[in-house]
Formats: structure tokens, sequence, C-alpha cells
């Protein structure tokens, strides 16, 4: 289906566009490449967030909003589910992907780990969005140990 | 769909954070964004036209190439047709849609028309990018009328 690899195209040349490696390590340039990536995700997700649950009833308990994003949100950006959701029950949450799609066109030998901070920068941002709209402030990380495998990190900030 | 949604929230966000509207006229500021926007656009045009036509025989004729963009390439996009394909038979098509998605969500007053090639150019990269691929030079520009409708303009180049 060609929907799918528009979506990864478009956030490859994307990633590539914005990315500006900083030979300076002490200016930030990678930094501040992240969260325009993130910034970009964040709105993104705050759109489909707001497209994609008008079937679904709303979402009172977090965990309803966490699997919604596991099943429904995962399903409409990669034609699939999250392989796994933990939680401690104390507001934190780790979503497992073991084969991420925008990780999947890298090369998987350790060598590559070092680049994947940039195609998982907008996923970030795109998840924080759509829990955003759906009422849940978070924190979210992103962790790879085996390309293209990967563990995103949603801790839900309490008001 | 939401895959359709994810293609055009992106694609918004991106022209926004690529977008540099110039104060000063002189220094290209716009020009500067806009072939940013096409070349980004020609990258994920070539790499959808290397995807795509797996399933299509060769393209001899430009004219079935045009067709293919018309049909496959905007169906894949955007779920629909191209509405209209006129050429004057000597390497120059009209691509006609009466209903461009990128520009839906804009207004449709005049007073939008000069906000409209930021949300073309982008495609017109695409199609120059796809044709690549496919084997054919081109130039590809964009013009507007009537909002949301557009004309593509592509002139083949001889070799």
């Amino acid at each position: 289906m060609a929907d799918a690899v528009l979506f990864e195209f478009l956030h490859t040349e994307m990633v590539a566009e914005l990315w500006a490696p900083d030979p300076d390590p002490g200016s930030g340039g990678k930094r501040r490449s992240l969260s325009v990536l993130e910034g970009l995700g964040f709105r993104v997700g705050q759109a489909l967030g707001e497209r994609l649950p008008l079937e679904t009833p709303a979402f009172r308990e977090e965990l309803d909003a966490l699997k919604f994003l596991c099943r429904d949100l995962w399903a409409a950006m990669f034609q699939k589910h999250m392989d796994g959701l933990r939680t401690n029950h104390q507001g934190t949450y780790v979503l497992q992907d073991n084969s991420f799609p925008l990780l999947v066109t890298m090369g998987s030998g350790p060598q590559y780990l070092e680049e994947a901070p940039k195609f998982l920068a907008f996923t970030c941002g795109l998840l924080c969005g759509a829990l955003h709209t759906l009422g849940f402030q978070s924190l979210v990380t992103a962790s790879v140990a085996s390309l293209p495998a990967c563990k995103f990190q949603v801790v839900i900030q309490k008001s």
C-alpha cells in the first residue's frame, strides 16, 4: 500500500532536511534539530488525536488512552499494533515495537545505534501530541537496545 | 482513513517548518524555501516511482508515464484520480485537479492565492522525481486560478 510508504519516505526526507549535525558539540545543533522534529511530531500528533477518536468514547483512564495509541494510532501510522505495553501503574508506561518501521530502513548493526535518535524524535513528539489532545500531559522518550526494535517510555504528568 | 490525513498533516507541518518568508525581497528566502520543498518532493517522488510501478509494464511512451501519474500516483497519494490531462502532443502536459487536497485546508478566497505556491512546491518536485525514475526529464510548475483547484504543467525535456 502506497500511503504507508509515502509517509515513511516523507519522514526520511524530512529528517535528512532538518537534521543539522553539529561540528561544535557546545552549541547544541543536534539538540535543536531533535526538538524541531519533536515539535513537528507534536503538532501532527495533536491533529491526528483530534481526528482519530471520533468513533471512540472519551478516554477517562490513562490506560485507555495508552491502549488507543498502541492499537489505533499505530495501525493508522504503521498498519500494525505495538508489540507490547507495560506499566508500573504509577503513570509510567513502556511501549515496545519489535520492528519500528522508521528504523527498518537503517542498517541494523550496532554502529548505527547513534543514528537512531533522529528517527525517533518525530514519533516521540507525535505520541506526546496525541496524548495532549486526549487530555494527558506527558513526557515521551525513546530508547533502542537492538535495531530495529525500540521502546517508547511515556511518563504521565500529574497536574 | 488515517494514512491519508497523516500524510496531509505531515505535509502541512513540514511546510510551516521549512517556509521562511523573507522580509527582504532581494535575498531570495522565499525562492530558497520553495526549492527546498521541491527538492524534498523530488526525492520522495523518485522513491515512490521506484516502488509503485512494480506490477506495471515499462513506460516507453511519455503519455503512459503521465497517465500513470494521474491515476496510480494520485491514487496512492490522495485516494482519487487527477480530474483532467491535456497535451499538445509536443511534450507539454497539463494535469488538472479540481480540488487539490493539499490546498483544501486553506481558505478559498482570492486573498489566499498568494499563499498557494508553498503548498504546491513539494508536489511539483514529487511529479518531477517520479518522472525521473520513469526515465523522463521534466520541468513541472503549478498554477492556481481558483482555490482549491490547480493545474500542474509538465514539460518533458528532450535529450
